[in-house]
């Protein structure tokens, strides 16, 4: 059993288990925008929702907001010492203030689980606006902390 | 106020997020591979802890465990019709035999639900031996689904 179980982790993640026990600084970029790119495809979904450019489905807006906030709590482990520099628009700055970074981060998770709290109740207006202290809340930290 | 939302959509998401509505091919392949590459950096972690490379750590691994369980609900919606070209290693089989790609993805989640549900009890035999099952699941698809 050892054996073969070894064998599906070796075909299945071959070196990148081994980066991911390293944590390779490439990895960790890899993981963390990857976590932004799942809250961004669902952010998407919502903002075309407020926006009028899908139909609001109260539904799918919840779910939306859900994973947004199950997301919002993962990214933090992604930003390791040393994952400042490489394909990545972090600033180096984060790594520099970190505590205001994880204020930031933790202002957007409590709108975020706000905004899923919200979302339940399918009042779109109020699930507008706190959809917009959400967006705030990302801004505050991509204006200080992002490239653009 | 909707004057500000929509200032703050606009700097925040721009385009991506006129894209997101659109579900552009090169966003859904974008966001399936931001839950792959979440779920690859938790399972790294699992798989280094069953094979011994970093000590285990039970509530660690079970944190892992959550995660890939949530994930592994996610990646279907990124599948959309007109993803199967661009910068992707799914195979285009997947969109031609769609229900047998649900069929393993379905069996990926059963497993990764029970992975789950056994690292809570913290046995670490139990949970290896669990972990080996989800390989096998992920394994199955990405042999016929995934190029290399």
């Amino acid at each position: 059993m050892k054996r073969a179980l070894y064998l599906v982790f070796a075909i299945l993640f071959g070196s990148s288990a081994h980066h991911a026990i390293a944590q390779k600084p490439e990895d960790a970029i890899k993981y963390r925008q990857g976590v932004f790119r799942v809250i961004g495809w669902n952010f998407g979904s919502m903002a075309a929702m407020v926006k009028g450019k899908k139909p609001y489905n109260a539904e799918e807006f919840a779910r939306n907001a859900e994973i947004v906030a199950f997301m919002s709590k993962l990214p933090l482990e992604g930003f390791t010492p040393g994952s400042e520099t490489g394909k990545t628009k972090a600033k180096p700055e984060i790594w520099l203030e970190m505590d205001d970074f994880e204020a930031k981060l933790k202002k957007m998770q409590q709108e975020v689980d706000a905004l899923a709290k919200v979302a339940k109740t399918g009042n779109f207006d109020n699930a507008k606006d706190q959809l917009g202290e959400v967006g705030q809340a990302c801004k505050a930290c991509h204006d200080k902390y992002r490239n653009k």
